[in-house]
């Protein structure tokens, strides 16, 4: 088979795939080990036709895949691969850049530049800060705080108790210490009990993920500036709503920060990875990262290496996604999409606050709902349990206020209205 | 447009440019920033069909692209993504999935245990070793460094001053000391001149970035035996010739290695990103960076969540690819292109020693010859950018003993003898 007839074959895979995703259970059906038993204990010998694949993708490893794709997907943070988006990805491993220094992908170098021009525009940051992809929320903020304690000298990180884990992770790599401030009743860093004395990093959580509260940046950017700490936003969630006028308001003060992270792969329909760090103090983060390589050096006087504003040398060509999502998109198909996960969001928490026996859990924000039964923890993981046993939805739960809670979140541009009374009627019947 | 449409023109797209790439002029003949101004300054209000992106990647893009799949591509480490590695990213993009706990994906978790292990015996190592993927091998290393500070409770990493860049920029990120130990004349690191009292970790480099010079493995893990320190063994580039019994011999010792990182997108046909870390340590590693986070926990006793072994929380569905080339390949395969690599790397060394004014500037190693002209370092500066602006081939130059010297790589599939002629024949027009 030539590489043409293969290609289509597997097109033809991926359309119906997403055609009939929604007839799946959300939730992968298997035991631990199950498809691990399954396969083989080494490679083959001999190559085997690409159609091989195909057939295994099929029968041995889709009965072990959990959905992300599917529009009744609601835990974590709900995402979209869009079409676009997901045919970029087989354009970027075609051309397989490794964008390390300018020369050996312009291209990707100026694109992944001018993209997060076009997206620091569309999410009201200034156009002048420096853009960059990183692989996930958990590098940029490495990458942020990395250059924090660099440039400042110092050791300590100060964040909400309800900050990402990746924050906590970070400190730990990074040998600094994390000074967790309590968060208030919204679950909002409560800034009455931050003592950023001596920080290096403040963090502020703009759509955290326990239930995508916003923390007071204004306050924070105030308390960096008298401190001499640097002000990192985790926005990796909710920083795509910012496309919208009637979201802007969460971002208020970010234009002071030093850092910002979006996950284009969270709420900007592109395909898992795509990590978007901003920073207004670009030379700062080069200062912290760059080295001198022989076997890089050209001579040549060229553009920014990426590769010097983050941990990685080697770097995918994953602004061709971004381009490609923003471009078949635009800033009206983003704006619609946010828009209706929003109010979806909105009317099931409608639907939830008019039930008897149960409630909402924390203030509704973007489009994640925390809920629960009225009743004990152990009733409300059943509920849990069981609603993603049955293959009709995947919610997932956190703890609130010491509380077992559910989160519904909303993220797929696959999702209806329909999806989400399907979900809603299974939660109840399970109840 | 469907998605099915916008997918076989995105198929006949990649397949016209895998035929043609080797027409294409290697390094992209642009000058910096020529994209950036070409693209417009803000992402479009509506969205636009995915033809528009297939006809700016030909009229914009491409001119900007170094093709890296080109025959002539003889850069740093030259790579190649086979078509069903290519095409394995395109699946992987569709699924999108998200595997952070073994729940949001048991077929990428369970598929990347499986793939590790097969790696693992193709190369020769432990069959018994954890093994997960990262994105680069300065992700690999800095999850290695972490785990051996964390576990010793030191911080001083030892390695050789022909180490790759990475291992100082991990090590800085840590916050902990490099003490770099000489070479011998084969820049290999010296034994002789190791004091590895006190280390945290001691690298072993198996192909070095320069020269592609292996350390000797057995004396610096006796050195980590006597001192406590943790082995890690950076087979980025060469590791993946171990599947051919002739070239075992540079893996003497690496059984003994607490932690070893190969980069399957270098030398495996897999495209970026795809860089494989084994421990024989996984409890450490794990320690080093599990944390526990209410909005994971599920309750249910599961496999291993592989997050647990790295930086990044979220994780693509790389093992895809990785599996792809495998089973497409065979181990049949994979040895008949690195055994025509190195055959073509030891044909071209051949005509530089035979050349009079030209010298062979290392011992040849693998798929990598350094030679230059027996002249000043302008003059090999000159053929160097030369050839390289020629279009006619790519490559990248080092420095060895204070001097400049060229490098030819060699690791496309699609790379014949021909290519490799025309290229000393541009070289020899060039002096």
């Amino acid at each position: 088979m030539s590489f043409r007839e293969d290609g289509y074959a597997a097109v033809d895979w991926v359309a119906g795939y997403l055609e009939q995703v929604g007839d799946l259970p959300v939730l992968a059906q298997t035991a631990p080990g199950d498809l691990l038993a399954a396969l083989p204990d080494a490679a083959p010998e001999q190559g085997e036709p690409f159609a091989a694949i195909l057939r295994d993708l099929d029968e041995l490893l889709l009965p072990a895949v959990t959905h992300w794709q599917h529009p009744r997907f609601f835990a974590y943070f709900a995402s979209t691969a869009t079409g676009p988006g997901v045919l970029a990805e087989l354009l970027a491993a075609a051309l397989n850049n490794v964008a390390f220094i300018w020369r050996t992908s312009p291209a990707a170098t100026e694109l992944e530049t001018a993209c997060l021009r076009w997206t620091a525009q569309l999410l009201g940051l200034p156009p002048s800060w420096h853009g960059h992809i990183e692989d996930s929320a958990s590098i940029s903020t490495l990458a942020a705080l990395f250059a924090a304690r660099e440039t400042t000298g110092r050791n300590v990180v100060v964040a909400s108790e309800e900050a990402h884990s990746s924050v906590e992770r970070a400190a730990r790599i990074l040998a600094m210490e994390l000074r967790k401030v309590p968060a208030d009743d919204e679950f909002r860093l409560d800034p009455s009990r931050l003592d950023a004395a001596g920080a290096a990093a403040i963090v502020a959580t703009v759509g955290s993920t326990s239930t995508a509260s916003v923390d007071p940046v204004p306050a924070l950017a105030d308390a960096a500036r008298a401190t001499g700490a640097w002000l990192h936003v985790d926005a990796a969630y909710a920083g795509s709503a910012m496309v919208c006028a009637e979201h802007r308001w969460a971002f208020e003060g970010v234009d002071r920060a030093d850092s910002v992270v979006v996950n284009a792969h969270k709420w900007m329909a592109t395909p898992m990875d795509c990590s978007l760090l901003w920073t207004s103090r670009p030379d700062d983060v080069r200062a912290a990262f760059s080295l001198v390589r022989d076997y890089l050096q050209t001579g040549v006087s060229e553009l920014t290496s990426l590769s010097d504003y983050g941990p990685a040398l080697g770097r995918r060509f994953r602004a061709l996604k971004l381009w490609t999502v923003l471009r078949t998109l635009g800033r009206d198909g983003l704006q619609e999409a946010i828009r209706e996960h929003v109010r979806l969001a909105q009317t099931f928490a409608a639907w939830v606050e008019e039930e008897p026996g149960w409630e909402v859990a924390a203030p509704q924000r973007f489009s994640l709902v925390c809920f629960r039964r009225e009743a004990s923890d152990e009733e409300n993981a059943r509920i849990l349990d069981a609603v993603n046993a049955s293959g009709i939805a995947f919610l997932s739960g956190t703890r609130l206020h010491g509380r077992t809670v559910l989160r519904l979140a909303i993220g797929s541009h696959r999702t209806t209205e329909e999806d989400v009374r399907r979900t809603w009627d299974a939660l109840r019947a399970a109840s």
